[in-house]
Order: C-alpha cells, then structure tokens, then sequence
C-alpha cells in the first residue's frame, strides 16, 4: 500500500557563503514526503511548528568546521532547533502527538534520524516556542554560563553584550535575582529601553551611538567590571578588557560581530587577562545538555510567578525564515527570533 | 655615636621608558648608607648576594598601572627579587646573618620596609641562587600554572613558548614528570638544544627559523596541543589557538614580546576560545604565595635527586645588571637570568 505524501516546503542553502547572510543566498522549495519511516531505524517524523533562528547557524554556512553542527550542505535543506509534533516513531521513546524539541530543519516535515537529541516536551502549560529561547538552547547558554562559569557573587557587576537577545536578556535576569548590578549594550534606542523597563537591568546603552567604548564602560562601571557575558567580540570584548576588575570572569558562548568575517578582528590587548588575572572561559551549550532537566525544572517556575519574563520576535510562516535570519545580524530582532510554522 | 656608613652603588632608572630597554635607560650610581634602621620600625637592612633579572620589570619602568609590584620612581634604584643576608633586623622573623628572599634593590645595601613579603631561606644545600629561579618567583610560577592551573593529564600534550626560560623550562620538566607530551619554542639553535638534550623536552623549535607558526605548530602537535604555557603572547598565541584541542587550556603568566609595545598586537582569532571550549586563565603569582612552603617541600627533592634541572644565566657584579637586564629582552641570556653581587 502507497503510503500518504504531504507538501512540505523547505528552505535550502544555496552554497557556501561570505560576508554578511542575505534572502538571495536561500531559497524555498516546494517538495514531496511521504509520511513513512525507515524499517528497522529509530527515526521520527514531525511536523514542525516553530523554527529557531540562532546566530551560530551563520557559522554551519561556510565551509570550515563549525562550532558543533555540522556544516550545512549547499542545496540541502538547512536546520537548527525547531518545536515540532511526533507524526510516526519509530523511536521508543516518542509517539504520535508528543511535542519535542531538537534539531529539526527549516521545512514543515523533518524526518529525524534516530531521534537523534530530541527532547521530549514535558509542560505545555508554557508557550511552546520558549522552549527554543529560555527553556531551550539560549535558556541553558545563559544558565550554565552564569551560574556556572561565572562563579558569580551578590554585589558583583555585571556587563552583558548583545543584551536583549536570546541569551543576554536572561543571563541579566538571573544577575539580578542572584543580587548582581547588571548594565546591557543593545544596538538601538528600543533595545535599551527595554532592557531597562521590562528586562530589569539597572542600565544600558545603545553602542552604535558610543564613538569610544572603553570611555563608555567606564562611565557606566566606575568601579569596574567583575563579569563579562560575551556574545559580541572584536571592540566591545577590547573595551571590557580595559574596564575588568581584578581576578574577572570572561563566559563566552558568541561573538557575532566576527561571525561574517573571513579574519576576526584584532583584540589589541589580550594581556590584560594576566595583568587582571581574568579568567575566558570558551563554551558550546552542546556540552552541557545533560543539565537540562534541572535547568528546566529551576527556571518552570521563575516562569510561571512573573520572575522572569521573556522577550519574543516571532514570525510567521516558513516563508518569513530566510528574512528573520538575515535580521539577526542587523539587529532587527527585538529578543528571540522565532519563526511560527504552524499552530500546534 | 655615628653609625658605620658603607658605600653602595646602586642601579638607577633614570626615566620611564618606551620600546626596548637600553642601556642609557640606567646609570649606576654610587652612594653611601648608614649601617642603621629607624627606631620603632620593623624594618630589615639586608646585603645583597643575587638579584633577578625578570621580564615584568619592564612592565615597572613605565607610567602605568604595573602587574603587581609597584611602578619604579625615575631617579630612583631599580627593585626586584634578591638574595640577600641580613646585616641588621628590627622584624621579629629576621635576624642578624639570616639568608632571605624577597623584594630587595639593585644595589649593595637594601632596607626593606617591614622585612615587607621576605621569605627566609631554609635550605642552603640548594645554590642560594636558586631562591630567585627554581626554588622562587619564577619557580612557583611554573607549579602553579601547570599543576593548579592547567588541570594536566597523563599523556596530554603541552607546548611551552619561551621554554628555556626561568619558567619554561620548569613547566616542561614539571610536564614530563607528570606523563605528558612537551614541546618547546625558543629564539635560537642553542636554545633548542638545550631543551631536547638537557631539559627532557620531546621536541624543540627555533620560532625565528619558522615563516608560518601555525603550519610550525601543526607539523609538531599533529593531534593538536591540550595545555598551552603561554609566556609570549601576539603571533605565537594567534597560532595556538588555532592549533589547540577541544577543551584545551591556555595559562597565561607573561606575554613578553607585548612588553615593548605601545599597543598590543592583535590576536585576530580569539573566537577560537568558544568553537574549543578554551579557558585562558590569567594569573600573577603574587595570588599564590601562600602555597610557597608546600612548593619548596616538593621541588626540593626533585632538585636534590637530580630529577629536575636548572640552567642559570649568571652575570657578575653589579655593573652589569643592566646589560642582563636588557638582554632578557634580546633573548640572550640562556636559562634564568641572575645577578651574582657578592659572595655570601
């Protein structure tokens, strides 16, 4: 018997990039699947319902090894981490219906191979697409690189990058529960206003409008920096290592700024961190998986009392993705870009 | 009743500087000291038998925030670490005849304000001389950084830059106790040599005989480099990290070739740091001095049964401090630097 086909669109990579992401370099493709698994495989297949857009996929688009996806396949489809709905399993873990989150591709059906890091959804009464911001992957970043590469204090003074983006906006959120000050750069006037009103952060400041950044971060940290959360790079992270306090704490997890060049810029005066004793402490969230369960369990609840809150950008339909991408590296986002492929 | 007055020529710096020290950058002055201490002080008045000839000092003879002594005053005499024996004492831990270790002058006579952070010196069937290599600063330098910092396992591989220096040569030997793979750089043939046939090091290079450090790095780290001992810093450390491994670990006490830069060079790759998940850790041994008695406990006996060496660079008498000091800089001295001033 013929199994059952769907449409499913899918938005393709066209090849290898340089320079700055942009629509013409992704296409979408209309295509066929039929609604069948492999005999013997553990494979799922899921009908996505929501996409994330993350700033590491710029780096699985160019042909060198990638931080921990592989690189993504000129005229393939391409992928990253998506909510989405168990169609057929084969896995024993998952059935029809259940909601999972994983690594998914930019499509409406994905077939995901041995059920390969899916996991399963285990609280909807949260919004499903938080689990590819603050219960997901950029949720964890911040939670791990805080509270357990930043070892950090009550009272110590925090400066976060790329502020209001996935990762920043609670990395400040936990600084300020954990009794830290807490200041953002954000790169516009709507960013910064709110990382002060809605996110919390004793300040902030638009960077594009500061010509000299060490003055900068002098003027907001008068007594220094004690940890950096480094999602920028180049200038900023030189600028900080000029304001860093003795024996500070560098977590970085990105530097977006140097994603789109073919040579990251220089960072001037490196030596700093021995002169400081500060610590950079590199890290991929990929690593740090197994504290998921406890990591949502932590952070459900903060959630659900209104101590946290999360800021979304979504857009609708998978259309929208190749747009929402190439936002992100022009700050167009406000918060976490999400795409909504369909309602659950 | 007069107090005795002897003569002591001292070493002066006569401005701050930029570039490569010189020497019309010191003159030696001769002066005269009363052999006294001012009353109700617990100052300690100390003859100097060996003085350090180390690369932070340079670090001192500008108008900057320095790494952790305090600047030097032009016109004034040039400090740092000696061996000296103490010829008055009104501290309670020193007396008359005691061999100490600790910050003294470049000159004949110190006083030292409050026997201010002076070790006594236990042993003497170790060469005084020692006291300011192995069994000191540079010594404890290396214990630390490789032991408390570099988190080193059997069979890791290590690469040393600077390697036949005070420090370098120790945390290569320190390595190869500890079961591991160690290469080293330095600026010359002997040099080289001196590491793979004296040292115990597995491999050596020439840095100035090489035109692509990474490709260098590379033919000698196959499998790339886990813990890297970073005493040089700009192009060499640019090359690390592109040859270090997953999780690798950078200890950072000194990056020589920026201590005669206006502006740091630029390190073009530090995003590195997160795509290998890499600490870099900063220190300034002047934080660890507290493990100094565990650490003479354990190296002493390795130094006596002959399980470690120490190459020692020794100049004669005073007047030729400053052509040693100078010479650190100009790769010229071949193993520690020291400064013999008189005989005990």
């Amino acid at each position: 018997m013929a199994s059952t086909e769907v449409n499913n669109n899918q938005v393709i990579l066209k090849d290898y990039i340089t320079g700055m992401p942009k629509l013409s370099h992704m296409l979408l493709k209309s295509t066929k699947l039929p609604l069948q698994l492999k005999d013997g495989s553990q494979d799922v297949l899921a009908k996505n319902l929501y996409l994330s857009c993350d700033p590491y996929m710029r780096g699985c688009m160019r042909n060198l090894p990638s931080y921990f996806t592989p690189i993504f396949t000129p005229g393939s489809v391409i992928n990253g981490y998506g909510v989405a709905k168990v169609v057929i399993s084969n896995h024993p873990d998952f059935k029809e219906d259940d909601l999972v989150m994983g690594i998914t591709g930019w499509e409406e059906y994905s077939i995901i191979p041995g059920g390969n890091q899916l996991q399963k959804i285990r609280y909807t009464d949260i919004p499903l697409s938080y689990y590819l911001g603050i219960l997901g992957m950029p949720g964890l970043t911040a939670y791990v690189g805080f509270y357990d590469l930043s070892s950090p204090k009550a009272g110590e003074k925090v400066f976060i990058s790329a502020a209001s983006g996935a990762v920043g906006q609670l990395v400040g959120q936990f600084a300020k529960m954990h009794g830290c000050y807490v200041v953002g750069s954000a790169g516009s006037k709507q960013k910064v206003e709110l990382l002060k009103d809605r996110l919390g952060f004793d300040d902030a400041f638009n960077y594009k409008e500061e010509l000299d950044l060490h003055a900068t971060l002098k003027r907001y940290f008068p007594n220094g920096i004690d940890i950096y959360f480094e999602n920028v790079g180049s200038k900023m992270l030189e600028a900080v290592l000029e304001n860093m306090n003795l024996h500070g704490r560098i977590a970085a997890c990105g530097m977006i700024s140097e994603y789109n060049l073919e040579e990251g810029q220089g960072i001037r005066n490196i030596s700093r961190v021995i002169s400081k004793r500060i610590k950079i402490q590199g890290f991929i969230i990929h690593d740090y998986w197994h504290m998921y369960p406890q990591f949502v369990e932590k952070v459900r609840g903060s959630i659900k009392e209104g101590k946290i809150v999360y800021v979304e950008d979504i857009a609708d339909g998978l259309e929208n993705a190749p747009a929402a991408f190439v936002g992100l590296f022009e700050g167009k986002n406000i918060g976490k870009q999400v795409v909504r492929i369909c309602d659950e």
